[in-house]
């Protein structure tokens, strides 16, 4: 029932209604989260009087799927430095918000649709990994609402209390991510995304890293990180990356039921535009360390407005070493691969590379021989690497393909606001 | 002392002796060849007014190395075909020549440098591969005053009566090429050449091939095509291709020494400057057919004139199958590989083609994705190929390096003589 300015692409000014739905969902008890309530016709665009934004300025919703840890965060301060503008939390709100906004980009972490809190979480025996504890229904609507243009007050889950704080005001921008778990899970949710990436940290590697941030920063012994992966790992699995059907099941249950019933069995990589997979080198026989990385940029084909990147020969398979004659690099070395594949039976193209680079030559050669990466200049893409040369990642595949990824977020938003312009320009004229 | 014309790049008329020197070589006496003698002198270029070629007509001499049935006279074909004309035996004279002359080319056999007839080497029990069979000197003699502008009356070998028939005119042309079992073993005939070829057959791929036609065309059993296969191997290991020192060798001598002494146990291949390298395909597990080939093309690096081929970036290393989305390929497809490697302590690059074409959009795919290739025209490799479809390898590596190497030589050819004009004209003003 709160008034709200309208933010779009136009920065129109109107008045509309804060979309948010008073529903609980499977029988699980929301706590703390406040609720305006409002007209269900309210989220229905063109329904009422009380929607807004014009058919041109339509937010364009992104998906960022990933575990905790994964580098989502990193990732989305590379995707927002690519529009030109730092992220940070909303002014004067909620200082344990985990909200980011910049000029173009709003980042939503679905944490915040968390439906039970730390403490209930632990009454019912689930994880954060658990549909049952998220609300995937207020989800669903105010992803709508602010794709549709109209403002909300989405809940706050407070990692610090493990609590549900009172919501906060998400105006809608050009660009709205949504980064968490589930961003892919609920098919109402992912059918209002434009684009959706998966992060896609293998086992191994997540190990390693946790292994690592873990002793060295938090003073946890070996023995608690590991049982604390173990505990956790039934359930990424079932609802986050792989599927996990017990034998009996895949035995007794058509699987098309799987999907069609939702059920929270069948994973999120499926569904998206492009896949940042992190695997262990091959450059270094039997390597565990997890500091060099084999990194896969899985590309869907036939994703509108989304060419996949490409080396030397489109929809061949190449591999290339570029270190050599022209390029010197330091033991391991860098290789890079791409070809056509199938990936959950969907046609993609892979672009891989292993190794790291030492010296901006190695970055810009790679740069340069790379096709279809949508910048606006020669060597955009070592320049947003170098800029942000503190970030994780910044020498390897991660950082790459994360980069390249954000300029070619750019070029669909840019793509779809001509496209969705012209439709209204032709629709104004008939 | 026979009076012949000068045949140069400028068509220069000009009066010079023809020199074939008739010295015998290592004891073994020549038999049937008439010599025509003439004064050492008339070998020396400027050294009595006898010689008569001009620096910048200069006769560009091409080594080309290989054991009989490996493609030699396919490759003598493609490469005059390349310059624009038909080779043909010389008119009007034995028709059992085994030289091929075109309008720029010149295609001697250095079989008719046997100092011993099919009698002498069989009483004295050598092989056409052993050295001691073949005289040196002569080769050395002739080679160099045609390579000086000076017609020669060389030896023919008669490959239909094993017989050494009286000699033929050979007048200098823009390009001599020696073709035969040793045109880089002695390092005198060496020095005089311009540029060098190996083709380097595979034991597995010459053993398919020969049992092949020898059964089909000769009816020639199993065994005695094996039988005749192991009788010639020691001597083509160490005379043409493969170093073969006996064990105790190894141990007792100097191997510096058998270099410099140039002992016939050394191969020629180190100092092709191009090798054409026919081996079994890798994309057929356990292929023994030797219908599919993987041929590589091994090019020395730092040959003045001589850019090596490569593949999308130079110097880096790179595996490419072009077959995938936008070119289809029928099974077994095609592979193609590049990089830098050393061979026999010489920095070459590689490149590598294992498959064959089925149709003409591959090989003009192909074509368009190498770097290098010293065309004058977009396709002129394919129009090479397809103008020679009738030839043996024109569907795989085999006839797609011989035409490549083609292009290099003319290209060669034309930079050789460009800057032998430079150098003259600058000669000429000081």
């Amino acid at each position: 029932m709160a008034v709200c300015t309208v933010y779009t692409v136009q920065s129109l000014n109107s008045t509309c209604s804060i979309s948010t739905p008073n529903k609980t969902h499977l029988g699980f008890q929301q706590k703390q989260v406040v609720f305006y309530t409002s007209s269900k016709k309210s989220n229905k665009r063109g329904g009422g009087g009380i929607t807004c934004a014009a058919a041109d300025s339509q937010t364009i919703v992104i998906g960022l799927a990933a575990d905790s840890g994964c580098g989502k965060s990193t990732f989305m301060r590379r995707l927002t430095s690519v529009f030109g503008g730092a992220a940070e939390p909303p002014k004067g709100g909620n200082p344990d918000s985990n909200t980011l906004i910049s000029d173009t980009t709003t980042v939503i972490c679905l944490d915040d649709y968390h439906s039970l809190d730390r403490t209930g979480r632990k009454e019912k025996g689930v994880t954060a990994l658990d549909p049952r504890a998220n609300d995937f229904d207020l989800m669903y609507e105010q992803v709508k609402a602010i794709k549709d243009g109209i403002a909300v007050q989405k809940p706050i889950y407070n990692h610090v209390s493990g609590l549900l704080d009172p919501p906060e005001l998400i105006k809608p921008p050009k660009i709205l991510v949504i980064e968490g778990l589930h961003p892919m899970y609920d098919k109402r949710v992912r059918d209002l995304l434009d684009f959706s990436i998966y992060l896609d940290i293998s086992n191994e590697v997540k190990f390693a890293w946790k292994i690592q941030r873990d002793m060295a920063e938090r003073g946890h012994s070996l023995e608690s990180i590991k049982a604390s992966i173990e505990a956790r790992k039934p359930d990424f699995d079932a609802y986050i990356g792989i599927i996990l059907l017990p034998h009996s099941l895949t035995r007794c249950i058509d699987v098309r039921l799987l999907f069609d019933h939702n059920l929270p069995v069948y994973p999120q990589k499926q569904y998206a535009d492009a896949v940042i997979e992190v695997l262990p080198t091959q450059l270094i026989p039997d390597d565990n360390e997890g500091k060099v990385l084999r990194v896969k940029l899985i590309m869907k084909e036939g994703v509108k407005f989304f060419n996949p990147v490409y080396l030397f020969d489109e929809g061949s398979t190449i591999s290339w070493i570029p270190c050599g004659r022209k390029l010197t690099c330091s033991y391991p070395g860098i290789k890079f691969a791409y070809g056509p594949d199938a990936y959950f039976s969907n046609e993609v193209s892979v672009l891989e590379m292993d190794g790291q680079f030492d010296r901006l030559d190695e970055l810009i050669y790679v740069e340069s021989h790379l096709s279809n990466i949508s910048t606006k200049f020669y060597g955009e893409v070592t320049q947003q690497m170098l800029k942000h040369a503190d970030f994780p990642g910044s020498n390897n595949g991660t950082g790459l393909f994360q980069t390249i990824v954000g300029l070619k977020i750019r070029d669909l938003y840019e793509q779809l606001t001509a496209s969705r312009a012209a439709g209204s320009l032709q629709a104004t004229k008939a």
